[in-house]
């Protein structure tokens, strides 16, 4: 049987999650792929926790457990050049500046010919290109399920179910947050400050909830989606960016009583070989599929020469869901190497 | 360059679309997969055109123009079974008592190691278990998205856009004939038979539209569904099956008053390892994610251990739509061995 050792890189709450539910698994991939999974790293910025013949999930709560637990020479960058895995999955803080820790660890990973499975987006976001180039060069694979808006299908959607189609448009509702502060605005009729408050003791807002409300969690994710999905090589920059960090009592109530819905959209448009990305404030009638998205639901709709036009809406935005996003890109995998 | 030489049986609307999708398609197989992919047989139930080196456009086009084209010894199983090929498409007329040609040809094609991509329904459902079992002791697949809603993503939804999670529900509006009918009843007033009038004359309905209106249609598609999806055996007397073939317009008008859609839904639901299958008339509240999909559209909605739910809605349904459904099968395959 063929084994399959993973590292998890930049572990905290989705990397736990990661975890957990492949240790939970690796019975199914036994059956299924005839694949031996198993963890054998969990590494943080400043120690980790090894073990070559597999670590459990007693011992993987116990590096959890314990910020002092692991050891300072089993992680970062030399480590992973040095040390024996087949998949690294990268799950730590995303730095959208410069990539940071993470974007070391997945260069280290690929050039060594280990596949990458990417859930936090900074390190892709800063350099997609030369993270794809490496893969490439060293035949593996960059996997980026987790970066892309994770239980909702994006790169798997344009790459495997439309697989041959010219796609003309992808646009949608990629930013949970976002969303459901805009939803709470408009259906309960909150102040901006109130319902991000509100998504704040939900556990669904950041304390600092920039990031998400004025576009960029969006853009980075049509930066990513356009390099992975489109082939461009987009970077943030050029991503028009719009947010609702200025919306007002008064425009919304406007809004409602024009019968409009307003809704952040991220949008990639490809025509004649160049692809346009963009976040808008759009106001929708109230016939858009999208005016139905609300709260922290997410949704894609995608445009086709052939297949005509498709939209999915859905999948959960928590830590389970991102982590089996990753997994689910782990499998793809195993299937092909099945 | 690796050849793969594709056969298309039962080369009628649907086929010749996919031969001529495929043509336009070849530079790209060459550039992605480095694939040389060729048609080398277009077949139909009396003759079939056949050419070593891969047919012309317009070696296909006077196949499908000329009822009298074509060699009687190139089709059927026996020249399935003794000629070189990779890959067969088989896109004949639906028997589901029997399976008809299209089951033979797919068992030749199978049990003489080449890959079936099927996009009739019939023989899936006279026995996808045994065309399973075909495939795998053959090390070939047997690919169906052409032949479960093609443009749509069913299997594929759950097999790789899902893979790794529990799917407890799959539930859908399957038949975009049955939905055209009950949509122009209940938005337009229409009568049934005015309703399927109007369906045959824009030739979305068979002249018998039985199969669309008594659910036979989406009956077939559950238990294809049931046994490439969810690895169950599910026979079509297996299936629960309500039509909206005694619809009236009393009916239509209580429904309407009370504010209720009417909505012929499939449903898979899996517990315990048991995989129960009903298509059923539900009466949807305004509030349903179904209500919206009108006319021809399709749906389906799956609930997800670890993911939430997913809702996919549209896909087009018409002939390019399902040569397409298809190709992007043989596309999974380059994909695979890439």
């Amino acid at each position: 049987m063929k084994r399959w050792d993973v590292i998890i890189s930049g572990y905290g709450t989705v990397g736990r999650q990661a975890g957990r539910l492949l240790l939970e698994r690796q019975e199914r991939y036994r059956k299924r792929y005839g694949a031996d999974v198993r963890i054998v790293g969990a590494l943080r910025s400043a120690a980790g926790s090894y073990d070559a013949d597999g670590l459990t999930l007693d011992q993987l709560r116990a590096f959890s457990a314990d910020a002092g637990a692991g050891r300072p020479e089993w992680t970062g960058a030399d480590f992973l050049e040095s040390c024996a895995y087949h998949v690294l999955i990268e799950a730590g803080p995303s730095d959208i500046q410069t990539g940071g820790h993470a974007l070391e660890a997945m260069r280290a990973a690929l050039g060594g010919g280990k596949h990458v499975i990417a859930i936090s987006k900074g390190a892709l976001v800063a350099d997609y290109p030369g993270l794809s180039a490496l893969a490439r060069e060293n035949g593996v694979q960059l996997k980026v399920s987790g970066a892309t808006a994770a239980a909702l299908p994006t790169v798997d959607l344009l790459a495997y179910n439309l697989a041959g189609c010219e796609i003309s448009l992808m646009e949608g509702i990629f930013t949970g947050t976002a969303n459901y502060v805009l939803t709470a605005m408009m259906d309960e009729r909150l102040s901006l400050t109130q319902a991000i408050e509100r998504a704040q003791q939900m556990g669904i807002a950041e304390p600092d909830p920039r990031f998400d409300l004025e576009g960029w969690d969006t853009a980075c994710k049509l930066t990513i989606l356009a390099n992975a999905a489109f082939g461009a090589p987009l970077r943030l920059s050029d991503v028009k960016r719009e947010g609702i960090e200025q919306l007002t009592h008064e425009q919304l109530a406007a809004w409602r009583a024009a019968g409009l819905v307003p809704k952040l959209v991220g949008r990639l448009q490809s025509a004649q070989g160049r692809v346009e990305a963009a976040v808008e404030l759009r106001l929708l009638e109230p016939t858009h599929p999208f005016v139905h998205v609300r709260g922290t639901t997410k949704a894609v709709r995608v445009e086709t020469d052939t297949m005509g036009e498709l939209l999915v809406i859905g999948g959960k935005s928590d830590p389970v869901a991102a982590a089996a996003a990753a997994l689910k890109d782990l499998e793809h995998l195993l299937q092909q190497s099945g």
